[in-house]
């Protein structure tokens, strides 16, 4: 059977980059793709670990190539996912993490929509609310933006097939786990594989 | 949250009944709907535990009132599950299970088509057929009745969200719990409770 393409989003706060460190450590099998961005490496950072460095010319190149399956431009760095690594993964049966957001979901969405996606959202907004301001690194400015950007994102819940409260995060982990194992038994994946010829053979 | 009805049929071989009890011994909360019949109680059955008993004059008194969510006559005795205790389950937020057969299911999903529907199956063909024929408490005649059946049962797949494959008897349990937890995060199911007022409040 093809792989699944998991696709996560979620408000900043709702604590999406800890479920999918936890995912890692517990399903070590699943895949995650490694974007590339035009921002320059910092220190320590190598090429192909946690992003492929490219200028903005190869990246302009790359878009016109259809070699993204989303991309976007934050502070006027570009930000992508390659489709090639993640298409090859899946074809191979991996199943594969993208952590994006609600835009870069969107655009997934549009050429791959029997992917799976799950928005990770915090129990409450003022749990939120407090989580973000109880990081303390931000000003009151910026912690107002990231407050509107989250109602922002959360206009596109339906865009998503589940939502995940982040209450607890091995609460959360348990209930992707769950939600993989259930993609996998699905009428329609399992009709797209060579599973129901199998089964009167 | 509305409680989660769950139909699983699949072809006599398959193991439904096996899951189910199994499913009912891990998880008591899960309830379990009563069918109504006209076949005379065997002894030692008691009205309301494994079955309703009524006369066939009060079965189709309340096949005309739409007290069932689906019914039918087997060799001339009618069964049907009834509606209320099902809809009553649901809505005080408990998960029910019809272990039912395809055109059942084909009844509920017309009236209950949030329904979460599931068909078991055995690995295989040749399977199935080596469990039917093990029973050795059936005629020739009966086997090939049944296996006919089967191959008409399959092609109601569609009609199904779900397929688990039995095997092994954990594993397809594993993936009903699975199924039930997944389920409970569709953001479809979400957005019809009050959790999305409830997270801005």
């Amino acid at each position: 059977m093809r792989g699944l393409l998991l696709v996560i989003s979620g408000p900043s706060g709702a604590g999406k980059g800890t479920i999918c460190r936890a995912l890692r450590a517990k399903i070590p099998q699943i895949g995650y793709s490694i974007s590339a961005t035009t921002r320059p490496p910092r220190p320590g950072e190598e090429d192909g670990e946690s992003y492929f460095f490219v200028d903005r010319e190869k990246f302009l190149k790359m878009v016109k190539e259809g070699a993204f399956l989303e991309w976007a431009e934050v502070y006027g760095e570009l930000y992508g996912t390659p489709r090639k690594p993640v298409e090859e993964a899946l074809a191979r049966g991996q199943d594969i993490i993208l952590e994006i957001d609600t835009q870069g979901a969107a655009q997934v969405k549009r050429c791959y929509p029997e992917g799976v996606f799950i928005f990770v959202i915090p129990p409450s907004y003022a749990e939120l609310e407090r989580r973000i301001k109880g990081r303390g690194t931000e000003s009151p400015a910026a912690i107002s933006d990231r407050l509107a950007w989250v109602k922002k994102e959360m206009d596109q819940l339906d865009l998503y097939d589940y939502v995940v409260v982040n209450d607890r995060v091995e609460d959360a982990v348990a209930k992707i786990e769950a939600i993989i194992i259930a993609e996998k038994c699905r009428t329609r994946r399992l009709k797209n594989t060579d599973w129901y010829e199998l089964f009167w053979s």
